[in-house]
């Protein structure tokens, strides 16, 4: 009667079968082979206590749209670990252009000198610094000295305040402002047009990239990996500069920053163009990349294709350019976003095994990678990352509850991921701690302990784009940093 | 430079390799093994053009709750379709509670005569056919017949649409009504008791259960199998009958049901008991079931525990009982709700696992599974199928969007798995159309296509409690009405 399955027998369960196939769960898990120390070992538990209490508390952040668990989530215990956690975490997945908190923007960079502004049709704004009045701009009011409307506009709180609305999504009730992903893009995409102005001015440009570095120190990030199209900057004087003059600002505001921070590693550019660009288009962005890369071997580690994956033409479009690198023999590092769709078997949906196919290095997303299990194993058996952003994908409403996010099943498998922040500024997450702990608390579960934040660290530097000798010194320099966190928070 | 995975070479992928990979995806899936004749295939194709038409309207009823998308799903061909399918699948899992539809409870019962009713504190209602006055229920006013107060009412129709809110969970704003699952489960137990005292009367009993079939019938169902506590029948004059009373109705209502409509196969009873309950109690239904299976061998097919299992006790928990009937020797098969929980990790999440030690012959929902690679392996060698029930996940607020239901994962690596209904009456979804639906739009997505629904439907047959040689009469006459239905839609 008794029925066995390898050693297992079923009908009455022997405890230490089952407590040995708990085990093994357990040890598949994310950080599910770390070894911890007695002092972690103490810490995890504590951790472990945090979470049931924030389980069992009336509301569970991870539960709700970020926007309005934001206020519960800054006063959970676990947050303020995390954001002291000395993570030497890198940030592996953040575009530039949304970098800094918006409030810097307005209140640092719209209250610069010589700054216009104008209203398009669509009710959004443009900018653009210039000594003399801009030319006129198709479906824009006429430009306007934003300190003059500033001052005509009376209350300065909130005409900045109604700034500040144009250059994020975060909202007080996203559900109602966002009912569809259709309409939750395309707001996404009109701030990134309504920002541009400002940080495409050279000034503000390297400002920018400084503030953007420090608040990421500020989160306790040692390194990060910037995806960016390498906008055309421009003076006062309407003088323009190009893709290599961006290149070089990073080389210099990264040495500016490494001497006042010498324990930051920098960051890099991940050179990226828009999906909805012709196939000749890419192909051109993708020579250029490898130029970019020979110039700049310091800062430009590789190329990705960016925008609503959903709306745009699979990788598949572009293979021509794609297999450039490979036909000219030159090296070319992707990092593509791939599977950022809640359409399973779609053509677009077939751009993560492409990524794959095509060498990918890391994976943007990779949402849908569960619904793909050969995808899944290539990765798994390439040691191809996924970069995980939880409240990306929530914001941009591909999930609701962060327990359901697919990841939790790559977390449950060990697959190799980094988490990261994607867009920190449009969703009102500065730095990684928000995202860790929508990955620690709510992808994670019960299950996830210290030893997952450890892995969770020691992946994003191992699967950065760090030679192999600067991963080394720079783990060594996390643990360093990581034991005394461990022994502080006891 | 070219590196090589498993015959894979990356970086210029090669066209064939290509294909070979997206085929080996789609062989994995339910369904994908499935050869499909020259008229299913061109079936098949037809579905996945309306498939397509569905996905590019405005709104897409998987994405949304299904209390509004119903009014879509209606109108959609592909539901048409299969409402039409002679499925010949059973529904494995249906509470007997909430077969029938609400409208009929109304229309039919309540206008019997010697129903009282009376109002209880918390805004629900109770009923009670009786010759005389019953005695006053604790927190519930005096009784009254039904009768006399809707006549007082003035308009019947407002009043008996008020009954029909107590009897069911659909409303039109779902999302203001249940805010949590702690607020949806509450209502869900609140309306069992509202309807308990109507479907308890013995005579209400046999009608429901007839009517319940005949629903199922009109919906192309040919067997099913309900999970019913066997509740305590009574009459007009207060006797009541006991839980052999209502295996051998069932097998009264088979007979006279099956005399009218040979082509259906009948109605089996899963024993449950309420996971509240304490452990003796648990223990005492087990020893009831063992019995029962041994006095009722044609109705009576097995046990469960049922209720919230969030916040009920975990299976390990009643290990003694569920023990009990291998220890005795006795054959009692099991068919555990198990994983029904978006709370990773905890003692509860732990059923799924206990579940398949204690050799359960299916698993309810299982919505948990893909979090768990062990037991997932485990269910999946030992051929354990999920049974899915994809409105109740959404309607209970374990997910919302069901393109991400984790039942994707389940799907694409085809895991056994059957779809059902939990609930109809509850969910304002007869029969089981609208789940298939929402497995094959929603949860499928652009890849499940007729061979799903063929797999689905020979599934729910070849993991029933059916003897083997029922299960072969019922496939061969699902043949017929299968290849009668695709020839009659192309
Ligand atoms: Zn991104
Ligand atoms: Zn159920």
């Amino acid at each position: 009667l008794v029925l066995c399955w390898a050693g297992v027998c079923l009908g009455v369960p022997d405890p230490s079968v089952r407590d040995h196939l708990m085990q093994e769960e357990v040890f598949r898990q994310v950080g599910g082979r770390v070894l911890l120390t007695e002092p972690e070992r103490r810490l995890s538990e504590r951790l472990c206590e945090l979470k049931k209490q924030e389980m069992a508390g009336p509301q569970f952040p991870p539960a709700m749209h970020f926007f309005k668990a934001r206020p519960f989530i800054r006063r959970s215990p676990i947050f303020n670990l995390l954001q002291k956690m000395p993570k030497g975490r890198a940030a592996l997945h953040i575009h530039a252009a949304s970098l800094v908190d918006v409030d810097w923007l307005v209140k640092n960079v719209t209250y610069r000198p010589h700054c216009y502004v104008c209203f398009t049709q669509d009710k959004s704004v443009r900018f653009r610094f210039s000594t003399q009045q801009p030319l006129c701009q198709p479906q824009c009011s006429p430009w306007i000295l934003l300190e003059t409307l500033r001052r005509k506009m009376g209350n300065a709180t909130d005409f900045d305040h109604s700034l500040v609305q144009n250059f994020t999504l975060f909202t007080s009730d996203p559900e109602a402002a966002y009912p569809s992903q259709e309409v939750v893009w395309n707001k996404f995409e009109k701030t990134f047009s309504a920002i541009s102005g400002l940080v495409r001015h050279a000034p503000v440009f390297k400002d920018y990239l400084y503030e953007g570095l420090m608040q990421l120190y500020m989160d306790n990030v040692m390194y990060v990996e910037l995806r960016t199209e390498l906008p055309e900057t421009y003076e006062l004087d309407g003088g323009t500069h190009s893709k290599s003059w961006c290149l070089q600002t990073y080389q210099e505001v990264n040495q500016k920053f490494a001497a006042q921070h010498p324990d930051f590693l920098g960051a890099r550019v991940i050179f990226t163009v828009h999906r909805n660009r012709s196939p000749s288009q890419v192909k051109e962005a993708v020579q250029n990349a490898i130029s970019f890369r020979k110039q700049f071997p310091e800062v430009m580690v590789g190329f990705d294709l960016v925008g609503h994956e959903d709306t745009g033409k699979p990788l598949w479009y572009f293979k021509e350019a794609l297999s450039l690198p490979m036909n000219m023999g030159a090296t070319l590092p992707y990092f593509f976003h791939a599977g950022e769709t809640d359409w399973e078997g779609t053509e677009v949906d077939g751009n993560l095994l492409d990524a794959l196919l095509f060498n990918t290095s890391r994976i943007g997303h990779g949402f849908a990678l569960p619904h793909h299990p050969v995808a899944k194993e290539l990765s798994r058996k390439m040691g191809v990352p996924i970069e995980l952003c939880p409240i990306s994908n929530q914001v941009l409403k591909l999930v609701s509850d962060l327990r359901n996010h697919p990841a939790a099943v790559l977390m449950s498998e060990g697959h190799p991921l980094v988490v990261s922040s994607d867009d920190p500024s449009m969703f009102g997450s500065t730095g990684l701690s928000y995202d860790f702990y929508e990955a620690f608390v709510g992808i994670g579960g019960m299950k996830s302990h210290l030893g997952t934040l450890k892995e969770l660290a020691i992946n994003s530097l191992r699967y950065s784009s760090l030679s192999p000798q600067q991963k080394e010194e720079a783990l060594a320099l996390w643990q360093k940093k990581w034991d005394k966190f461990v022994c502080e928070n006891l």
